[in-house]
């Protein structure tokens, strides 16, 4: 029987700048930790209004064992529930999507509404009080169109914070007026955080991301100069400046916000397409001809956002890619991804499917790869964290901060 | 490292009448506790005497990491081993059933009489006496040719009761002149509780049971009565009185026995089969035209017989369905399924097997799918025990109540 | 939640010449002192030289969540090191075998020579020193051509006895002038220790090797006289001291060496091969006709060495069988099989794959299903340990009382 892991020593103990100790990618224990105060704690991106548009409308999403149900109410309100019979507990819906009246639990018929109420069971007595056994409700909120829920009964602070700076960025792509054009599950063989350092870093993607690399320009994710870069660094800071004036007469918010480090963290900046392309494509032009909201460019670049502790987001003209981040087991993890195009944009017409998802679809495996790599790796008694780039990993330090300071905050917040 | 499970507490808080809370499904260590103290210390149904009607027949049964060999002797006796050779430990036979003249370990040709027996073993030496290697017995008795075998030392009280009170109502079947027509395992995706809560109630089955309800009268398995019901109930009631009357004429009892809750708890009645049928099929008519030990009417309804732990039956006048509940993990459940005719019908001429399995074929299928819903709902963290229905689910109830009361005291008896 | 395993007192309570206590088996606690005191601090057999011939070759070697690279450098040697990336742990190579100039970490091309030193990362910064960041080295030598590992700092003592021994005996078979020609790889269900002590007795081998007891005598594993064969076991030692005889002629020391107790424990002995057959093949005839190194006669017995904790050996004159056990859980083990040939002989010519290996994939495939016979039979709760035959047993005895000596000390060593 090993000693209990003692993982506020473990965090107190971490040296800053390296990567994490063993325990926090492959303890079970910590897995738990990070159910429980991370993603039971924090706001959680979990798809888009699109996923739900009429009233009836659900998804579900599964949390390590929680899942929980989405669903648009009849006066367009989004809301939801812990899929959860109140009777024995039954999943009232298996994991995935549909269109619904009333949610009826398929065990014994507890139907419940879109507010979560419970409107009607048999066999209950005369008694009973159908009024203490609503459906348990879990706080969702809307970004501009981007869901996200918290499990606690209390939110964190900052959510309202978070939207003031994000809107006027991603309000203009109108993800309202988007659908989701395709959606794909990949489950990769490593803890979530691993998921997460790899998307927080471009260091990675010459050599692992042929398709990638074609729009996206490293420059913008941290480099260190060098004689053989700094001509190419210096012409990309000159490309963005120029280009952040162009998208302000646009009246699109370009400049970076960076504030990961917030109980509920984020970052959005704006970047040019590599190539003077326009869109996540392999030939860097738009994947649809209809552009989103009232766009008039193609060349419009790309909004980045990330948010703590599961999302980042591609905005492009004419298309969005948004990425979840769903953890299975201390060594498997969900990556949801979902491609948006305008509503109206009509697929083999304006899109077609492959050229709007190659790009990403390669990334994701190609990650997924890595991702598994690293995870075996580090599960090795001979691994010890090694040291982040201070040019291209800062943002990877960034989310192991963010992480570490809220697992910190909420086992004293046991402890009391 | 989470506190350790306090099971002792958890049973004293559980609120009645309300399913059990989540660790009582979910918990390695309440599994464990279950195989121990439950499957490990009460009479547990394994099979049926036609499964080895010659002498060397045997077949095993797996329960947990157990393994135990039922077997006929030579002289018809029945006898239950241990599936484990003394010398390495080797399972002597693979899990199945087949025929045997000894009982010889593939390992090392260790060789064992149907008594047990070591009677050849090779290099041993001289001094070595094979009377202290035999191979470890279980107690095994048959009620009216239904197996149940015991694994403590010192089985429990109340075998003989339940013989004494069981036989005469499925004496008139006959088992000892049936054979297995139909054997189907099917592995459940939840708790073995789970499996039998779902057996113990019928409130599900209108909503999820097309073919069982055809023949299945829902009335006798508990109903909230209501202006819609109420004439249907009574309706109910005085053909149930008058079938007893019938019943009792032909030499069958048919009263209701209720004994759950004792330490070797047991339940028994008969039913009428709906729509004036016979037996449990699509179209409520025999399966088997050869008709069951002396029977000589088909309308006799149905012999429903409960035992605690793990297992139900149903004895009409053609056939007898017979269940057995295996445990394989807190969250795999084997379900053994036995269709017995009469040993002398002949397949495709008295009897089909889809017309014979049809109905209870489909009707487990239907519960695993209920029990796996059940076994993911409670996994969620949102889940909190509901309410049983005082109409409809007073058996489950008795079942919980049986089983937590045995699981006290079995950890009192660990005390002492 | 059980009680610590003290797997100490375990220890000291074992019964000697029985089969283990249950947790030594299943236990994953004892698993993991298995892991980090038996296979983290003796020497490991795990390939041979003709592995990786030329430089650059290398193969990898997983045990439990370790993962080691052996490699031959430029200037020939041989040299291991962890596989895990000393930035973030990435493992650099997917298990198995290939050819490569450096060591490049696909996930950040941070690259490494042949002899461990990284040579090359980007990002770093100006201060980095890359001296700090070699990859962590592995003790590895080659006795003979056998490669043994050992993950210690410190490697026990032991390592030059065993070569001083064996290396006259294995030596003419010239392990260096060999080729792998077919390396297979089985997953064992059971314990590591019991595909050991299923390799260290021929007890089984009657009833279970049909193709191995054509050339195999079980003789030479130990065998209790009896009336019945005592004629046949005066016959064999006739045989085998004629053959010592004629082996030491041609050079080839026979003697048995029985060094199992060491903590570098070993045994060897050349043994005739039976119906005065030259080699393990089912016609007991030669597989390859280019014979070993210098060897000019094809009737030389077979030379069978034994290696603690994990390897077994047989050193025909025209083809070696090699074997290396790799604990992957408590439960399932991996086998790898080499077989070796002259470097010189052509397959389809001078040997075809089908008669070289035939005999010990069907023989591997027998014990497989023995050892999981073993491991689901002590898996259940009736199990006690069982009486090794004084005759037939007394090596995996051996075996035993080596294993459970190196535990006992590896844990007294960690309590100092």
């Amino acid at each position: 029987m090993p000693a209990p892991l003692d993982t506020a020593r473990l965090i107190a103990d971490r040296r800053p700048g390296y990567s994490l100790p063993a325990p926090f990618y492959l303890s079970p224990e910590v897995f738990r930790q990070d159910l429980r105060l991370i993603f039971g704690r924090h706001w959680l991106y979990v798809g888009v209004e699109p996923d739900i548009p009429e009233p009836g409308d659900f998804f579900t999403v599964e949390i390590g064992n929680d899942s929980i149900i989405i669903v648009r109410d009849d006066d367009l309100a989004i809301r939801a529930f812990h899929n959860v019979c109140r009777h024995r507990g039954a999943r009232l819906r298996a994991p995935g999507s549909g269109i619904v009246g009333n949610l009826v639990c398929p065990y014994h018929q507890w139907t419940y509404n879109l507010r979560g109420e419970l409107i009607q069971n048999q066999h209950a007595g005369e008694g009973f009080d159908r009024c203490k056994f609503s459906l348990k409700p879990v706080h969702i909120e809307s970004l501009a169109g981007l869901l996200f829920i918290c499990l606690a009964q209390t939110p964190p602070e900052g959510f309202a914070a978070m939207r003031a700076s994000l809107e006027p960025y991603i309000a203009p792509h109108q993800i309202a007026n988007t659908k989701v054009a395709f959606q794909k599950d990949i489950i990769e063989a490593g803890n979530w955080k691993l998921t997460m350092e790899n998307n927080r870093e471009c260091y990675h993607c010459t050599a692992n991301h042929p398709e990638l690399t074609v729009p996206l320009m490293e420059f913008g994710f941290g480099y260190q100069s060098s004689p053989d870069n700094v001509a190419q660094m210096a012409n990309f800071e000159e490309l963005l400046a120029r280009q952040h004036v162009g998208w302000t007469e646009c009246g699109l918010p370009s400049a970076e916000i960076e504030r990961l480090d917030e109980i509920t963290g984020f970052r959005a900046v704006r970047l040019p397409i590599a190539r003077a392309g326009e869109s996540h494509t392999v030939d860097t032009k738009v994947a649809c001809r209809k552009l989103l909201g009232d766009l008039h460019r193609a060349d419009l670049g790309g909004l980045s956002v990330w948010t703590q502790p599961n999302s980042w987001h591609h905005f492009m003209s004419d298309h969005i890619v948004s990425f979840s981040v769903l953890p299975i087991s201390a060594d498997r993890t969900l990556l949801r991804t979902r491609w948006l195009v305008h509503k109206d944009a009509q697929e083999d017409v304006d899109y077609s499917l492959d050229k709007l998802t190659s790009v990403w679809t390669a990334t994701n495996d190609q990650d997924g790869s890595l991702v598994e790599r690293a995870h075996a790796g580090v599960s090795s008694g001979a691994y010890e964290p090694g040291p982040y780039s201070p040019f291209t990993e800062g943002l990877v330090e960034k989310f192991c901060e963010w992480y570490l300071d809220r697992l910190a905050t909420g086992l004293e917040s046991d402890e009391q």
